[in-house]
């Protein structure tokens, strides 16, 4: 049996789906019948019921964007910063593998190389750097508390990530801009349509039924304990993803760009927003495939589902 | 009647006795009986009893000292950033007033111009600045889910420090380098004469005792709401503490001291120390008074109590 936390949300509905799929038992844990933001709680019912396996989808991401976090402050750090560090001392105490929800929004832009980040770049996106949303923060801060930090800086100057305290003992996935083929104002191609007006950018997205899939992988080839950026390889601007949903013909509307970061901050943004691109051969040489970005979009608006 | 969140630690447990002395009601709540790191128990107990005011003592300092911080991330955040949120929120919710015992340990050295820090000077010693200990950047975070940011900076390029949202409504008061007369493990001066080395550095200090009298005084006089330092005026050097606890003869031994900061980090300390000035007369407009440290530290001295 696999645990699920956070469950109702929009990444663990798709792993509550996925698992159902395969046919693989796991319980949704909902707070209201297991505290599992308190470590005491969540050792003691992991120690009862002993799954073989716990992720972590529970977050606290901002509806109906990240804005909201700056506004709730204290409710993110607890969603993304404190419960990461509870859910792995009790799944330690338990002894139960665990798996995390992390996320690519701890980046922006790409290394001095030009290349996207690796799992060792430490995050340019965090309170640490002083740049970011109040949301990425925390999610850079949960990394933290999962046991990572800066360990010097690699030949190019980007300062590295490394798990401090040993070897790590279970996986951080890093979701990013997830989205599939069902329209939900958690998908970033509903989001795309609904906006007035896009910002362009160019970034790495996780299609949310591979993301998942990936995941389940990482736990089912038992595949070494640490970070992955979990995202569909290569990347992809937003007027080729609009070029791609006017060519499927899913929506018709014409699309309003800003004229540049600046001008999205003005008119439509309280707090920055990441925009980036990872890479992802460290899940490819683990033996997982997602699909390259551009195909996954196109699929995705091929079927798409209202 | 008060409430006092954390009534059982150092700081909780001057104000229990400041408190009996002055033969005010209080409760020293206890978690045990009510959750209040829960927003809604804390609420519901608040809407239910109906207290004047309510003291945050509570907090995650690490113990024997800061170091242990580093091991413990989650609940350090928990307590320090995560509660003080929950704690305004719900007295916000039940229309009680409250004050929340923060740190002057979020800065570092003194102003470009040799100033000490006010209250309206951004912490310079946090994550945001990336050169803190994790206590420390835990403290700063705080103080930004209490609803503090960045505004511009001053004349002399210092960062200014402001209640974002409005009128703040409730008070923060920071304690720096607690010492009193009674020999204590978290006494300032007990830590001075069983450190086996000394880093000599200035400092501002505050005597528990006044700490916890100004900081009631604050509730009983009405001053207005927001940032106090509530620190002994003036600062002292670690040299000068330790000739007046020989001046005093309160201990006899040989005090050594590190050649530097960058020993002091090599041979005794994991994470990197606060060391800092603050201004103290925004407390002393209002109407509050302090004894000068080096006063303060001789009487504690004088009147020594093992």
């Amino acid at each position: 049996m696999i645990v699920v936390l956070g469950a109702s949300g929009y990444v663990g509905q798709a792993y509550a789906a996925c698992l159902r799929a395969k046919g693989v038992p796991f319980v949704g844990l909902s707070r209201s019948d297991v505290d599992y933001t308190k470590q005491e709680t969540l050792t003691a019912f992991l120690k009862e019921t002993r799954p073989e396996f716990l992720i972590n989808a529970a977050g606290y991401t901002g509806k109906p964007n990240v804005d909201a976090c700056e506004k709730d402050k204290a409710n993110c750090l607890q969603g993304n910063a404190v419960l990461p560090g509870a859910v792995r001392a009790a799944c330690t105490a338990a002894a139960i593998p665990w798996g995390h929800v992390s996320s690519g929004c701890i980046f922006s832009g790409t290394r001095p190389d030009g290349q996207g980040f690796s799992e060792t770049d430490a995050p340019n996106f965090s309170f640490r750097q002083n740049n970011c949303s109040f949301y990425s923060g925390t999610k850079a801060l949960g990394e933290e508390v999962l046991g990572y930090g800066v360990t010097g800086a690699d030949e190019t100057g980007v300062p590295q990530w490394n798990f401090l305290e040993g070897e790590p003992n279970g996986y951080i996935w890093r979701l990013r801009i997830p989205f599939d083929n069902k329209d939900n104002p958690r998908n970033y191609l509903t989001k795309l349509m609904r906006y007035e007006s896009l910002l362009d950018a160019t970034n790495s997205l996780s299609q949310l039924g591979e993301f998942v899939r990936a995941t389940l992988e990482c736990w089912e080839k038992r595949v070494p304990a640490g970070i992955y950026n979990v995202t569909n390889p290569g990347s992809i601007s937003t007027h080729e993803v609009v070029a791609l949903i006017e060519e499927t013909g899913v929506c018709r509307k014409k699309f309003q760009f800003f004229k540049d970061e600046a001008d999205f901050m003005r008119s439509a943004a309280k707090t920055p927003r990441s925009n980036c691109v990872l890479r992802t051969d460290k899940l490819r040489d683990a033996g997982i495939r997602m699909s390259e970005v551009h195909d996954a979009i196109r699929q995705a608006l091929r079927e798409w589902a209202r």
